[in-house]
């Protein structure tokens, strides 16, 4: 949460970073104590890497996507080090990652009006940020505020390619009238975006490759309507880690978004745009008790620790709360988190398998593969690199938090 | 997360305090930007003062779970502004409560034996910590410390009164074996400790009378046992928010606990423990959109400022993802957050119902009712207070985190 007041941040005072807390990876040592979030570099930079390598084929260049992550570590991971365009959930990430010498961000939630005074001030300290939004009236506040200031503003307008969220059709005609009242008002129109949620419900690589190119398709409808009535409109935005991973075709697009892919997680497992051995952050817990006529194995890691998510539910396979792994090697194939309490989680075999209850005493640890990396994460202010030889923590990535 | 060494803090160096950042409450101005959690102080004073005065009628001493609030601020409010006895469910709540000044300290989560210095730790500084174990190789460790150290732990027994979580069931001879265990090490066995998780599916009055009985009658039948077996076990501690409201006798109990009391939210509602107007949290948003076609009002407040907690889709009325307010009066009956992707959140009419969708343009903000207070609190860093003539904030409230 964060409290503004009503005057900008005078110009060339820098990004007005309001972060508590260092944002920066630090060395660890000693053992951490469970439950806390453990990432696997080397799988991070190969995630990155596949992805980087199939954009590399059509050119397209990659806008990853800050929020599921929500570090400056991994950012560095995607970038080589150099900062690179971003996407962001929130005006705090854009505010940190200016203050890291983020320049190129795209805000791709929807505008609230009252939070135009913190994207002027961004602007004003040299960052190119740009708001996303889908009516007149967003329009008009956009445009109120790049002439109350004379820091004009670049608006893209989401356009809605499955009836998952925000935006407009791809023909409808008010896309035509925001973009009017943005350049009217001194504000720009800088492109459309689309997000292929329903993506996420994709259930064979065919259906992946449909979506990616429905995605595509609607964003060239609508820029091209957009440009026959006279506005430059540069950008096409599209991206969700599903679409991106199976785009057959990009033409027309300028850039292609995703943030999910640097760890993955079970839901994007069971669409099938990763395997298991991909995901690259788990939740480490400590086996607390045992229930065995119920057929249980208590942790100390509930939701508080993994997250209420349970998405893998509507999925032909559902994984709970999470697949169980060793702590130092793979997933038990049949051992599942299905039921969690604030700090308290339930381990048990996947009903109806032939799997049996491993041997783990008290004491033991064990990981928590996430069904939903992006709500698995925010629980959590850290991830942990442990060294495997000894298990004991080598480096902490802080997470950023709030809006 | 924290790291800790292998080192236990010196004697009289007081409680290892690990906390990063204020905790104490502090002045606000300016008007905040949503998504941010909105708290009543006269609710909840009002809902305390409800179970305080419930629980003067027998006498009975309330031990409140912070895990709820885990505010400072809102304890205050516990205790009338002097440190009394508190639950926690981590280490990181009651090492934080014990640089305030509270120095009677139940950690009622099962005992991880690596936590243990740290349980040390605070002992040593003077705080009266007990842990909760339900195994004989929890004991073994709990009276290993002990013997180390020459600090005697003393620990409750945690009995299952529901099937719902951890604990033996109250006739379990292991109760005696580890009660022996702790005692022979030099560790001390205090009591025993019943949650009575069960109580959350009670569907009427009735149910939740008997819940509370059996909940009362299990600890009493569990501790006569180890009392017959010569161990003293003053302490017989019960509860659950729903119990603790609707116990009718509570002879042989010596304490009893309850956390969302101090909030409440429509689970609890839902089971009937409190009304929808008890409610003394929400979170408050902004419309960013709409989806008339659909029938849809877009908001910027998604599962990373509500939780993914849907816990009444197993009640009768299922309120989605929270109840719809006006941010300075009532509910909207049939207006609830049916989805919620990370910083987005739909808003529709209830399925099934004759409500109508109210004019909410683009910058209006309102008010969501959370479906679990615990959840919903911690996807947040602070509680704001606001003044109700002007909207503006007067008070931020810091919430713990972390491990």
């Amino acid at each position: 949460m964060t409290l503004t007041s009503d005057r900008p941040a005078p110009a060339g005072e820098g990004p007005p970073c309001r972060q508590q807390g260092s944002t920066e990876s630090r060395p660890a040592e000693g053992r951490p104590e469970t439950p806390f979030l453990l990432v696997d570099p080397e799988r991070v930079r190969r995630n990155i890497a596949r992805l980087r390598s199939r954009l590399a084929r059509s050119g397209t260049p990659l806008r990853p996507h800050v929020k599921t992550a929500k570090s400056l570590a991994v950012a560095r991971l995607l970038f080589d080090g150099e900062p690179g365009p971003i996407t962001v959930s929130t005006l705090r990430e854009a505010e940190v990652f200016a203050a890291h010498g983020y320049t190129d961000i795209l805000y791709a939630v929807g505008l609230a009006p009252q939070k135009l005074d913190r994207v002027v001030a961004l602007r004003r300290a040299g960052v190119d940020l740009q708001v996303l939004i889908d009516s007149v009236a967003q329009a008009e506040a956009v445009a109120a505020v790049s002439t109350r200031t004379g820091v004009s503003v670049p608006a893209l307008i989401e356009i809605d390619c499955d009836g998952h969220r925000g935006g407009l059709r791809p023909d409808d005609p008010a896309a035509v009238r925001i973009a009017g009242t943005l350049e009217r008002g001194g504000a720009e129109a800088r492109g459309v975006l689309l997000h292929a949620g329903g993506s996420y419900h994709c259930r064979s690589r065919e259906e992946l490759v449909d979506a990616a190119e429905n995605e595509r398709a609607s964003a060239v409808r609508a820029v091209e309507l957009l440009r026959a009535a006279g506005f430059a409109v540069p950008v096409v935005s599209v991206g969700s880690t599903p679409t991106a991973h199976s785009a057959a075709d990009l033409t027309g697009v300028t850039e292609v978004r995703a943030g999910n892919f640097v760890f993955f997680d079970l839901v994007m497992a069971g669409i099938g745009v990763c395997t298991v051995d991909d995901l690259a952050m788990s939740v480490v817990v400590t086996v607390i008790g045992h229930q065995p006529e119920r057929g249980w194995i208590v942790t100390d890691g509930g939701w508080m620790a993994t997250s209420r998510d349970r998405g893998t539910s509507v999925q032909p396979v559902d994984q709970g709360y999470g697949l169980v792994a060793r702590l130092d090697g793979p997933h038990y194939p049949d051992l599942l988190m299905t039921d969690a309490s604030q700090e308290h989680g339930i381990l048990t075999v996947r009903p109806g398998s032939h799997g049996t209850l491993p041997d783990l005493p008290v004491g033991t640890r064990v990981r928590i593969l996430p069904i939903h990396a992006c709500a698995t994460a925010a629980q959590h202010d850290e991830y942990l690199v442990l060294d495997p030889a000894t298990g004991a923590a080598t480096e902490i990535w802080p997470r950023l938090r709030g809006w």
